[in-house]
Order: structure tokens, then sequence, then C-alpha cells
């Protein structure tokens, strides 16, 4: 755990400059509005510690698989996130000598990402080695407004002397991916052009021996403007083309105390939503357009639309600035990484602000991150993540079928890009199939927040049949047992692989099928919509549906009667029953201990029977949770980020007020405190939503009940009180927790009325009520 | 399945030339001597369809694991059995046209590999674009008696012209692995020299990252000379260097219809048995030595030195050339990969006949070639088999410590070279335990063959020891259940991977502590040594032994009652249980299904429970056997090259003539018909002990029982009749099965009491009797 990073309510604060934690900071600093991003890197050239990363949603590379040892049905790639042209480039040169951090001086430094305003900005005085000292103020953003162009203020003051200096402002594009499978590089020139003051440079992704694969091409334009004392100056500027890179030397005059400023402005177009004939022009386009509005109004309208965007998801916590500064954080970078403007982009586990682990999406889109944008974003956006799903139904049982499943069952992959697999450990491609299941769950979790029942006949039923026959065919009768059973799958714990009768894939398998049927009766109400979807997937009502109506009957779930538990699988019993405590000095154990140690120990990677108790709260008593919490908690040592979340909300339902803050604790400042070592390659961003979840669904106590929200609040006593806003339906509401009172303000005209620890409470258009608690 | 080697009691022949089975015939054709050996490659340049392959005993590089997924506990590094320094070269160049089969016409080819004399023979008639016509015939072979080298005749006669010819005799050590995992060379060049008719070339291996490995020097020199009509002839002789080569041009007068021959002999000496500074002055003693005998007397002694082999372990099958030459082709092939002159050698899965799998050593050698060594060999060369593991006990020591096992538990590597694991597949390295069983079993099954009971003084008792901690550390108890239970393992079946309680595993580790304590018993009669042992490793006898006599009393097995049959692993019944029947153009399943698929299936990829009551027969009763083969059999797939032999001495135990003959169909001509398309990558070299084992296990039923041989054998009804020769202690004894008899030759003075079907039968010195049956 370091602890560099200065805790305040709003801002990321590196205060003096730590270039051994450079790495975190960069990754900790990311910028992104959705459609593309980058790391806190700095501007000018660092020879020290850096990872360089910018990126373009929905720009990919399907590297070659590598593996140890082939196994049939392994995908043939892996899609990764490609690290794309630097457009932050500005390098300075004084008389000979280059600025570069890790060669000069520096003093009075400062970096700070401030998440109000979505803008990084960075301070120093630096001493280069002739002695010479200058002052330097950076300031950039990836605009919200205008999602495919960024902005830097790059100002520059001589302090003790006056010279001819030497800038060279950039974009390059010979980048090459840190986790490169085999050493390659993967972008190709298609063109590039400079002129003063202006650059253009269109790459390609290669092409790759797969052709279903396309290529994508990217074109990243930049222009910019120098000025001195707030006019603009003109300088002399020569373009410089090499491979892949294209630049404007600028000769610049620097005066002793005399403000320089460059603006930089910058676009990056993909083919994915511009004809690739058009990309160079739609780039000058673009840029004009923004560049004639200047960088202020472009800044201006960075910070309103942040402003909008936190009066609809900031949550508030009195008396304790570091959880403040930790799940604003969380929320910020939830922000950046997706709009929800385009179905084709999903939430990659470290958005924009590094490459590792590759495909954008993970179950943890539908699990974890869905509720997120449920509550804090419009609609379209929690929608538009489960047609992403919709578009790649085909794929999903095309992948199925590579498994040897028939009849329309559809798999949908473990991890992906554009619907294919791209995984490849048997014992998460093949056997980590909840998967499946947490889609058909998001379909359920998305109508009964939103009510959208129509989403069932559009897309939703024909997801839910493709699952539903999945699960029908994935389990089998055993003789032995007169039950249907689900042999060798790896559960949401993925420290048990190929176990036999994992409860949470055995009992969402059968929700699955029951939900399904649910659907069918749903969209039977539209008799001509219901016969198409029949048509198109080749439904044959009576045999499947009694097939999956027996299997709802019938199916086996391990159970321990004399501890009253559900069995996390088969067997579990057989093992040595410890508790996290008893092995302290091991943890964390998937760094300590080899993998048939962990297998066959009792420990959990994460929630596990719990992630069903916390999916299907309703179909348990608290009773029945206490025992399985019990029970499972202290064997679980919360070495997967999604972990904690899910424990906190269960811990806040017992009561049990300190594990609950403890897990909380864990997953709010996983990346800021580096508490796992690894922020250095990236955030992770999909356990952001979890953290969200901690406060909102937690601590709040947030549910959907009686088709309306609900609370059931407690205040972690470390906290003054905290609040959230939701949007719920036609309705906005503030939630504020204190000691003995919830305030709730109604910020919308329509009234609503909510259940308050069971109480209805109704609640007029722009009105509050208090409630004591 | 090729059918394209013509069958032949003692010769493998491939009449005319198939360019498109190259490699495979390359591999069927390969030479060896325990010491060097490689594949049947031309010595002349061949542009068609080739894998060469030269290799050296002992020599290996420590590759780069590759993986796609690190887990904790992986090795560093894979060892590599080194494609070597190509000492075969003789190109021939006539008039600027050079002799490459592949572009020339060719008649009247045929070669042959002549297993009862160890040589490798070629001879064909070839035109040249030119229209040149030129017969050539070539000899080579891997002496046996000067086990470091190898010679070749090589003759050259022009049908229709006569002309000076190019003649260029190389040393070409610019050798790749075709299965590096980086792409990486692995040899660098020490020295070469060359004088006229004489080379030397001394390569080392690269140094690797790891500083326990240790870098290998091999010297390879040649001398040749050119003979025309029986006498020596003076030729023009022109030095070339290259880089990691060294060769010899010749002009050569070619006249029309005159025989040209030439001889070419060369060494390979290591660095593993000559001190490096002497390895090139080595090389020359050797050399000199060997041509100063000449061609023909080498042939000589080699043709004697295979025929005392053969007396030794021939085995004879009247009335089936097929099955004849099959079985000659196994034994003669596993007399050329070992033969247990030096300790630290073992027998790699594919010889001297490819480089696939790498590693020298898996539990193929205890389970399944220990047998052959036994019966064909004089004692030291099994007990070198032993001792090999002895050598690596400490290495077992820590491999286990790596997987968090304590207190001098050993766990020998799945493969190793050095006794360091070099496999990366988490559910093989860390879970498919039962071969350090195996390694006990080898000791047991020496002793019991050979009577040498100060085996487990000198090496013995140590090695149990280990493996005993090991087993003792790996169960656990299992309060469900109140009895010890082993979770998380993979059986001999790789087709189940992290099942609970494999029966067979099981039952080995408790056999294994059980022969533990017998042997503490018997070395405890040298009071001494026993103590020197005590001391060695840190033995606490109280406590080991009664922790190991309450696992032997509560080990767990699982069992059905219903069927009466051991179960494979818990759960094994929840499967749907299928036949091999059922899925007929599913098959092989490890080509056709996803892995997943393979898993959660019924079938089984070679002997399991079988394979426990194959080496436990003696605990077990023939119903019991009936039983379980009944059930297990109907789904093996043999999808292991291991699997038909066990299946054929059960099946002949139980009277099972139809299916015992129908796998050793599978087993016998496996490579020779490339069963399994991939003979060209080498041959199943530990796979053959098998098909020995199957004819003497099974149709001769040889056992030991009441500390003598037992027979009780059947023979097939396609055959004649077949005869074997086994040694026993003092004792060689040859063994006919005829339809109504059976005929022991009792081929020593010492007199020998046997068992043919539980009678005894007592044989004098040098004598024959003759049993009805």
């Amino acid at each position: 755990m370091k602890n560099y990073i200065v805790h305040d309510e709003w801002c990321i604060i590196e205060e003096g400059f730590h270039p051994e934690y450079n790495e975190i900071t960069e990754s900790l600093m990311s910028l992104g509005n959705g459609r593309m991003g980058g790391r806190g890197n700095f501007e000018e050239k660092y020879s020290g510690k850096t990872l360089q990363g910018n990126y373009v949603a929905g720009v990919w590379f399907p590297d070659k698989t590598r593996v140890g040892w082939w196994k049939n049905g392994y995908p043939n790639y892996f899609a990764k996130v490609l690290n794309a042209c630097n457009w932050t480039g500005i390098d300075l040169e004084i008389d000979g000598e280059t600025l570069d951090l890790a060669r000069c001086e520096v003093s009075e430094f400062r970096r700070v990402l401030n998440m109000q305003e979505g803008t990084l900005e960075r301070s120093f005085v630096v001493k280069l080695p002739s002695g010479k000292s200058l002052k330097i103020n950076t300031l950039r953003f990836c605009s919200l407004k205008d999602d495919e162009a960024g902005a830097i203020s790059y100002s520059i003051t001589p302090l003790n002397f006056s010279t001819q200096a030497k800038l060279t402002v950039s974009l390059d594009g010979d980048i090459s991916n840190k986790d490169s499978n085999h050493g390659e590089k993967f972008w190709n020139e298609i063109s590039k052009e400079t002129t003063h003051g202006e650059c253009y440079l269109t790459l390609e992704t290669k092409k790759s021996k797969w052709d279903s694969v396309p290529t994508f091409q990217v074109c990243t334009g930049m222009k910019f403007e120098c000025f001195k004392g707030g006019e603009s100056v003109d300088c002399q500027t020569m373009p410089i083309k090499k491979d892949k890179y294209v630049a404007n030397e600028v000769k610049l005059s620097l005066k002793q105390n005399e403000e320089t400023v460059i603006y930089k402005y910058a676009v990056n177009l993909s083919s994915e939503n511009y004809p690739v004939e058009n990309l160079t022009a739609e780039a000058k386009n673009y840029l004009a357009r923004i560049t004639a509005k200047g960088f202020n109004q472009m800044l201006e309208e960075q910070i309103l639309t942040w402003k909008a965007k936190w009066e609809g998801n900031d949550i508030q916590i009195d008396g304790d600035v570091a959880a403040q500064q930790g799940i604003r954080f969380n929320i910020f970078h939830l922000q950046q990484t997706y709009t929800g403007e385009d179905s084709r982009l999903n939430i990659g586990p470290k958005g924009f602000t590094g490459e590792k682990y590759g495909g954008s999406t993970y179950w943890d889109t539908e699990a974890y991150c869905l509720p997120f944008y449920l509550s804090t974003s419009e609609q379209k956006v929690a929608r538009n993540l489960l047609v992403y799903r919709h578009n790649h139904l085909k794929r999903a049982i095309e992948n199925a079928e590579k498994l040897g499943f028939s009849n329309g069952a559809a798999l949908y992959p473990m991890v992906t890009m554009n619907g294919e697999e791209c995984h490849n450990e048997w014992e998460i491609t093949f056997e980590e199939i909840h998967r499946n299941g947490a889609i058909a769950y998001a379909i359920y979790d998305y109508i009964r927040y939103t009510n959208d029942e129509n989403y069932l006949q559009e897309y939703g039923l024909e997801v839910l049949i493709g699952i539903a026959r999945f699960w029908s065919q994935r389990i089998n009768w055993s003789s032995a047992q007169q039950k249907y059973v689900m042999l060798g799958v790896t559960g949401p714990n993925e420290y048990e692989n190929n176990v036999n009768n994992n409860w949470y894939t055995n009992y969402l398998a059968v929700w699955c099928l029951k939900y399904t049927l649910e659907a069918l009766e749903k969209v039977k109400s539209n008799p001509f919509r219901y016969e198409q979807i029949v048509n198109l997937t080749s439904f044959d009502e009576t045999a499947e549906t009694s097939k999956w109506k027996n299997i709802i009957k019938n199916m086996y779930f391990p159970y321990d009667a004399e501890r009253e538990v559900f069995l996390q699988q088969d067997g579990f019993l057989d093992k040595e029953l410890l508790t996290v405590h008893d092995i302290a000095e091991h943890r964390p154990i998937n760094q300590k201990w080899s993998w048939d140690r962990i297998l066959r120990s009792c420990f959990i990677k994460q929630a596990d029977v719990l992630q069903g108790l916390y999916f299907f709260e309703d179909d348990f008593s608290v009773d029945v949770l206490r025992k399985n919490f019990d029970f499972y908690e202290p064997m679980t040592v919360h070495e997967s980020s999604l972990s904690p979340c899910v424990h906190v909300i269960q811990a806040a339902k017992l009561g049990k007020k300190d594990k609950a803050y403890e897990m909380y604790v864990r997953t709010a400042r996983l990346d800021l405190d580096d508490y796992n070592n690894d922020t250095e390659d990236g955030l992770h961003i999909t356990s952001m939503a979890g953290t969200w979840m901690s406060v909102v669904k937690g601590f709040g106590g947030m549910r959907i009940k009686e088709n309306t929200l609900a609370f059931s609040p407690f205040l972690p006593e470390q906290w003054q009180s905290f609040s959230f806003r939701v949007g719920f339906r036609q309705n906005a509401l503030q939630v504020a927790i204190f000691h003995d009172y919830i305030t709730i303000d109604n910020l919308s005209e329509t009234p609503i009325s909510v259940l308050v620890e069971a109480d209805r409470v109704t609640i007029k258009g722009l009105e509050t009520v208090n409630i004591p608690h």
C-alpha cells in the first residue's frame, strides 16, 4: 500500500514528483470520454518509468493465441485492446538540452486529476543540467462534449534565461502493445500529411490471418497554436515526417519570465464511425470545428458536462475524506470508460487506463456494472449494454456449437471484443459458464428497474431462449442420484476448477429456465411478435418447455443438512475447513501457493454461494443468508477485486457493520492505495461499479421491491453522513443518511412512492421527506 | 493407416520411393545405440519433405517455458532434447547438377531397416535432369559396440557417363529444433578444424538464464575414405569452413559402370563423458581407433552384437508376418534407445527418432519400460533405471517444496531431464501425482523379479521414505466422511482432471505407505545402514510410521456396491454412462471434442482403475477384475498409446481372447501403420515396451509367483505359435506356446522350477520340457 496520493474530496493529487510510482500515477490519472482515452503520461519526453498508453474505443487486434499446451476448442486469437497513436506529445529542447523529468532537477511538482471538471493538470519547476530553470503548467482533457477530441494547454515560462527553443509537437503512431503475445507491432501506416501547425496520421491495424476479423483505420489529427500574453503568435514551424510519425518542429522565442502557452487540439476518428475514404477529411472538419471554439470554450463545456454528470451520480460522504475521494474516483472512471452512446462498445476491465487482459467484455458488465449505469445514467445506457449481447447472439450460438452444443444453444464468451471467445484456459473458457446466466439475469435486472418489458419482445426473449437451450443441454441425468446434475464447471470462485454441481451455477441455470418460461408468457401477449421469434429461433415450444420444466423440477442442489448451508459444490465438506485466520502468513495465496494447493483448499476467491444469495435474495430468508455467510465468508480471501462489494451488501443486510465497513475499505481505495500491487498496469474499472454498489445497495440498502425503490440504510460509524443520487424511471432522488434520520429529496416533479425500511413513503414532486431511523 | 511398409519378419522395407510418407519412413528407420542416434534421413541433400534429426543422449537445452496463462509453481524451463550436429551428410554434384531425390527421376528405390543386423540400407537408380543415370547404394549404422560412433558406406556407380564429380562430406551443426518454443537456435560454435579427409566441429549449448543448468559441449568428428574396386584411392580434397559447419569437397573421377565407395566414420563425444578440454583430442583418438578397424569389421561387430541382443530378447510369432514384424520392430527400437550402460540416461518418449515432447523421463519408464528391461537385459540395466530416480531425489524434494510440502516429502516430476519438473499444465504437473507411486512400484517390481533386496538398503528406502512422506501430506482428513481423502488429482486417465479420490491414486498411495513400512523392517536387518538412512532423512520413525498406519487403516476408496466396482473417482456415477459404440463417429474424441466435453463424459483415455488392478492383481480376485473390466473397458477409447497393453494382459487373464487380440493389434503396429497420424514426429518408444508386455505378460501370462516365474499362456487363434526368451535371475528360458502344448527350454546350466498354469514344473539345466495345455 502506497500512501503518496493526497486525500482530497474532488481531486487525485500527487504532491512532489514520485518517479518510482510514476506508472501507478499514470494509471490513476487516466483520462477518457467513452470514445478515446489514455494514461496520465507526460506530454514531453520522459526516459524514466512510464507505460505509454492511448486507446480508441472499439479498435482492437486479433493477436495470435499464445498457449503452452493446446486444447481442442481454444480460440485462434485473443482480441487485444490496441495501444494507439500518441496524440499528446510536446517535446521541448533548449539549447541542445531536452526537457526530461528523469534527467533534470524537479521542484514544486504537482499533478492533479480534477474529477469534478474532468481535467489533468500538472505544474512544476525544472532545472536543466545547464542550470536553466523553467516553470511548466499543463492542463489536458478528453472532451466529453466532443468525444473524439482532446485538448492540451502547455505553458512554458523561463525563469532565469531567454533563448530560442525548439518545440516538437507530434503524433506518434509507432506504438507497440506491451502485452503483444509474439512481440509483433499491430499498426501499419496508411497516410500522413502535415502543414504548418497541423498534422494528420492515418494508421490501419495489420491484416490478420482471420478473414472474419476486420481491420480498423484511425486517423489522428492535431492542430496547435502558440500564445504569449493572451495573444496568438506566429512561430516558425518545420514539418517532420518519419515512419508512422508526423510532427512540427517549432522555433520558439522564450523570454525570461514571459509565459508561452501552446494549445494543442487533437482528434481520433475511427473507421468504425466514418467511411475510410473520408477519414482525413472528417478529421480536418472536426479539428476546424473545435479549434474555432478554442481551448477555453472547450474547457468550459467540459466542466459543464461533468457538472451535469456529477449531478446525476455523485455520492457524498461526510466525515471521511479518504472514503469520499475513493468513491468519487470510482464513479469518475466508470463515467469516463463507458457513456452508453454506442451499443457496439462495452466496459473493458482496464478501460482506457492500460492494455492488460485484452477483450472488452467480461461477465463483470452484467453482474457488476449494469446496476451502476441503471441508477446513474439514462435508461438507454443500460439498454445498450444489453443490446450489445443481443448483437452477439449469433456468435454465442457458433461458440456453443464449437463445444458440441446444438439447436441454437448459446454460450456467451468469457472474454470478447466482437462476440467471439478470446480466452484460452480450459477451466475458464469452457467451464466458467455461469457468465451465461449473468446475461439472462441482466435482462431481468434491467426490466425490474426500468419496467421496460418491451425489451423482452424486442431483443430479450431471443437471447433467453439461446441461454435456456444451453443450460438444458449442459446438464445431464444422473441415474445414481435420480436428479439432473451439472458436471465439470468453474463457479465464480475461480479457486475451484472443474467441479461438479456448483450450487451457484445449478441455481442460476434453473432460474434461467424459469425466467425464460415467464418471458415466453409475457411475449405471447404480442402473438405476432411471438410467432416471429418462434420462427427465428426454430423454437419447439411443447418439447423444449416440457424439458425445461422437467429440469426445474428435478435439479440437484448440494446441501449440508447439518449446517443448513448450500454446498459450493459436491465434495466441498471433504476439504480441511479452515478460516483465513489460519493462513495469515500465506496470503495472498494466489502469489504464495501453487495452483493445486489453492484448488484443494477451502479458500474462496470471491463470492460464489453468496453471489447466488445476492442475485436471488428474495428466494431466501435472512436466516439462510446468515448461515451461509457465516460459513463461507471466513474462508473467503477476497483475491478478486469483485469480491468485497457483494460481501458489503450482505454484511450490511445482516447487520454486521464492522464486516461491511472492512470490506468497503478494501474495495473503495483498491487502486488509489494500490492494494494488489498492480495499479501500474491500469485500473480495475469493472470492480469500481462494485464500490458504488457497496454504498448504494450495501450501506443504502437500496433494492427494487413491490415495483418501486426500497431503502434500508445504515450509516457506518466512521462517517457523519452519506448521500447518493439515483435515477429511477421518471424520478431522480437524492438520498441522504444521517445518524438518526434519512432524507429523501424528490428532484422530479412526478411524485414517487418508495419503501423505507418496509414502510411505504410517498414523496411529492420536488419535495423532501425526513424519516427517522 | 498407411500400408506401404512391406511385411517382413526381420526388416522394415520401403519398396519404391514414397516421398509423401518420407517423414514417416524417416521415423520408422531411425538408428540408435543408446548414446547417439538419428532419423533415417538421406545422406545427400533432399529438398522434399524431411525432418532432419540427430541426437546425443543426455544433451539438452532448457527452453524457456511457453505458457498461455501463468500459474504459480510452473517451471521456468522445458528441457528439450537437442537436435544436434548432422554427421551423415554426403552431397553429390555432377557437372553442376545436385543429386536430390526430390528433383530427379528415381527408380528401383528400396530402403531397408535391417533389424536383425542393426543397419539401414538404401539402393536406387537415379536419373538427373540432364539424363545422366547413377546407381547408389548406402549402408549406415550406429555402432552398438563403439557406442559413440556411426559409419556409412556410400556407393556410387555412373550408369551412362563418366565425369569428374564433386562430393561434399560434411558435419553440419547449424541445426535448429523444430519445436523450439521461441524460435531460438540452441547451439554455439566453439571450434572447428579440418584437414584432408577429416573434420572436427565442437558445439556448445547456449548459456541459459538458469544458473543451475549446465551447458554441454559435443565434439563431432568425421573421417572418410574413397575406394574403387576394393582399393583405397586418393582424392583431391578441399577443406570448407562455414559458421557451425565444416566439410571436405572432394573431386571424384567417376567412370561409367565403375563403383566408387565412400566410407564415412563419425563420432559424437559429449562433455558429459569427457573433459571439455580434451574433447577434440578424444574424438581424434576415437576416430583413429575405428577407422583402423575399418568399415567391414565395424559392420561385422555390429551384426554380432545385435545377434547377441536378439538371442536374449527375440519374440517369434509363427503364422502372422505382420505381427512378427511388429513385435520385432518394437523390441529393436527399445534396445536402440536405452542400453542401461549409464544411470544418468533414461528412455525418452521419442528416443532418437524425433524431438517432440522433450524431456527424457516420464512415468512410462517405471510403469511400462522396466518390465521389458528386467526380462531381456542384464540386471544392471533395470537397476540403473532405478538409480536414475535415486540420483534425482534431492530435486524431487525441492520440487515438492515448491508445491508447499515439507520434511523431505518428494514429488518426482511428470517430465524431466535432470530431475527438475519441465511440464506446465497444472492439471498434469501438479495433479497427476500417481507418477510418484509408480516410482515406488518399480522398486518393488525390480526386487520381486531380481531378488536384489540389497537395493533397498543401498538406494531404495531413501526414495520410498520421500514418496511416503509426500502421500501422507497430500491426503487430508475429511470430517464429513471420517476418512482420509485425496482431493484434486488427475489419474492415469487424463480425460479427467482435478478429481477427488481417484481410486487408483488412493490405492497406490496406501500401497506405497505399506511397502515403505515393509522396506523399513527389511533394512532394519542392517542396523548400521538403517541408522544412516534415519539420519540422512531425519526420519522420525515413531511419529511418521504411526501416521502412515493411521492412513492405511482409514483411507477412503470410492466404490459402487450395486455394481461391485471400484469407482474411478467421486461422482463417476453421475456421468451419462455410455460405451464407445455410442460415439463411433466422434472418435478420436481428443481430436473432435472440446476439453470440457471430454472431461464430463465417461470416456476413458487409458487404464485407470484397471491400471490398479494390473499393478496389484494379487490383491483382487478374478471376479473383481471381471466386474471392473466389464464396466470400464467399454468406456475406454484407448487414445493413449499406453492403453491397449494393460487391456491385453487383463483380457487374456479373463479369457477374453478376441478382446485381447484386438487390443494387441492396436499396440503392435501403432507406428508401423501410423494409426494416430503422428509417426512422422517420431516413434512411441515407451509404448513399445507395452507391446512386449502384451505378448509376454498377456498371451504368455508370465508373472512372478511364489518367488519364481509363472506362466499361464494362451495362443491367439490367428497365430500358429509364438515364443519368447526371458532372463530370470540366474536363468534364461525360451518359452514357446503351441496350440496344444507349451515348451520351455532352460538355456542355462542351473535348474529352475517354474509355475505353469499353477503347476510347479522343474526344468534341469539345458533341458526342455513340453507341457500340454
